[in-house]
């Protein structure tokens, strides 16, 4: 018998298979698709290099000391009053800054989700909220959906066929890894039927900013402010490497989602805090975001494109009108797990859609990021995948009788 | 009945009786001796300055990026370094980056403790490490414990006491609270105990840089590497608004500490890591920390010299040979928490010991840092105490018949 008698949840832990795949995408030469890694010459450098300038000349002592659980006040002001321009009123003591979004599922996670309760979420679903709630056991109840999202229907079901569920997940904004967005009717559909059900919402929103075309619609947690928890992120409209989100609850909820945060580790790095208020505090994210929603819509047609000329018949996408990914449901007869390793081996490499699905999952679908590559690799990324694909299936065709 | 249906373990999270003590200590005027906040006149600004310059000239796109949930690679040789010239051979394959050693704690917690499993802590010990625990629902078992620590009596007797034991959680050096060290043969001893009773150890090493005359004896974990997880951090010897520490785990826990990791917060911040990194990697600590061993040796001279001429009759405190704390019991009679509010009016601010039990709490106990306040400061903090509690004896006296 081991020495170390781990928890029964440990057995819900397991390695992401997206940091699997990174790590055999890091040998040279190979062009991935996998990822949802944000460009980096997206990153704004030089106005990073003078607010870490100006903060440690300014405030050395405060940045680098211990601070509040909730984050810093300035920093909570702003994302409140950001909340407010989409709609959705709120005073900044509902807000609490996280280390990422990641943390903000996982305190989630942690607040609400006993062993064995339900929880609700899309199909297919983001596979780092997965990684988050399954350390707390939930039983998964996988949303029937649609093009423009779950369905109404799915939840109004929930308290037949899943009674007690304690929130459903959602993505309403170019979702991961489906790219899919909620028209302003699903959405107003969705909450009508979860106050009827009586089942709160958990809104994840880091890809919002990034539209190509037209903003999307009013958040869900403007139509119901005292049922829905929202997530926000500066990683995709500023720099990941900071790990700075949010969470924005229902004043109910704060006090133990801020005694949950104390818990996991104190409070988020001040310095972070306050280097990402000063880059943003005089409507820097005005000028910048635009410049990302134009290089990843290039980006964006150069992969439509690519898709088009290469992919092989049977195959079916849809053009996402923002965020990062492209959703492939490939032939039928292709497994797109089973033909990672091909792909790898010819130079690229995607993540298997089977990651993200709570309950059976659908072998022939892929997910493909635009926003890594630049046009001509993604380009030539494309043309490879379609390769794989067509000597997959004449190889298929070649042995069948 | 509530719409939010929260977890079982959400009743187990509470407001930190710290913060909330910082809270009221926040109003001007007030010589805090209660938060464990490190002198912000130790915080090497200059060092950060140049550190953050460079981690954004020579490698802003891998600093702001995304990157692995282990955390920076020569940051991670860099500790592996570290434990082996104290004694504590390991690779640097064992070393997990973590967002503050608060995190350490959580993730610990997570692959660690189950509902009802027991988890044994010194008496006191650490209220983060409670905090950190408490939403996993162990139950603890306080060890019976002496000015050496743990008894290793308490340990054998686990196995009896408290089958299946997850491990018991000490801290070695300068501990918080007490301020205590284990000394050489009592670490020996309580192995000997943990290896015989198959209880695994968490050994939290947060200060054992801050040794004012002689350096403490190796680490638990060089004596039982396979059953000790070891907790450290730069907050102590930097600064810890940074927030990063690190978890040094036996291989076979390894994976799944990371996978916890990688559901909490993916990684810790890349930039912090690679300016840490920076500001460390050619020996400024071995410069640096020096300083900060002067500075709180003073203040810690300031304090027991306070202590020993305005402390009434019947205190007891021994001196701390490192670290951040005292820790005081008062004359009978005298209730720390029932002070507080008198002391606050009067102008000071400590911890209740009480707040650092896990069971019966001994409420004649205070604990008192000596890092924040400058010597002056300290002085005119102590005066007052003593002050308080001659004027809480004196109208005890009257009253009594």
């Amino acid at each position: 018998m081991s020495l170390w008698n781990q928890a029964r949840r440990s057995a819900r832990l397991n390695p992401s298979i997206i940091r699997e795949i990174l790590k055999v995408t890091e040998k040279p030469g190979v062009l991935s698709m996998a990822g949802g890694l944000p460009s980096p010459d997206s990153f704004p450098v030089e106005a990073m290099r003078q607010a870490c300038a100006k903060v440690l000349a300014e405030s050395p002592r405060e940045a680098l000391q211990y601070s509040a659980s909730e984050g810093f006040g300035p920093l909570r002001d702003w994302v409140a009053h950001k909340m407010a321009a989409m709609g959705h009123r709120v005073s900044a003591d509902q807000v609490l800054i996280t280390t990422g979004s990641q943390q903000g599922l996982d305190l989630v996670g942690k607040v609400m989700v006993d062993a064995g309760a339900p929880v609700a979420v899309e199909t297919p679903t983001y596979l780092g909220a997965l990684q988050a709630f399954n350390p707390y056991e939930p039983i998964y109840t996988s949303l029937a959906s649609d093009a423009d999202g779950p369905l109404p229907d799915a939840i109004a079901a929930l308290p037949h066929d899943a009674p007690g569920t304690r929130f459903a997940y959602l993505l309403p904004n170019f979702q991961n890894p489906t790219g899919r967005v909620m028209p302003e009717a699903r959405r107003a559909a969705l909450v009508k039927a979860a106050q009827a059900a009586r089942v709160p919402l958990v809104e994840d929103n880091p890809y919002g900013d990034l539209w190509f075309d037209a903003e999307p619609p009013a958040p869900i947690a403007a139509r119901w402010p005292e049922g829905t928890i929202y997530l926000g992120s500066f990683s995709k409209v500023l720099a990941p490497g900071f790990r700075l989100g949010y969470v924005v609850a229902p004043t109910e909820l704060y006090p133990k989602l801020l005694q949950a945060k104390q818990a996991a580790d104190l409070h988020t790095p001040g310095f972070n805090q306050r280097v990402v208020y000063e880059v943003i505090r005089d409507g820097f994210l005005d000028q910048h975001v635009p410049t990302i929603r134009e290089r990843y819509r290039r980006q964006r047609d150069a992969m439509a494109a690519g898709l088009a000329e290469h992919l092989p018949e049977g195959s079916e996408w849809r053009e996402p009108q923002g965020g990062m990914f492209f959703w492939v449901r490939l032939p039928e007869g292709c497994d797109a797990m089973a033909l990672l390793p091909q792909a790898v081996e010819a130079g690229i490499a995607y993540v298997p859609g089977a990651a993200f699905y709570a309950h059976a999952a659908d072998p022939r679908t892929l997910r493909l990021s635009f926003v890594t590559l630049a046009p001509a690799d993604i380009a030539d990324g494309v043309a490879t995948l379609g390769r794989v694909l067509r000597e997959h299936i004449e190889a298929t065709a070649e042995i069948a009788p």
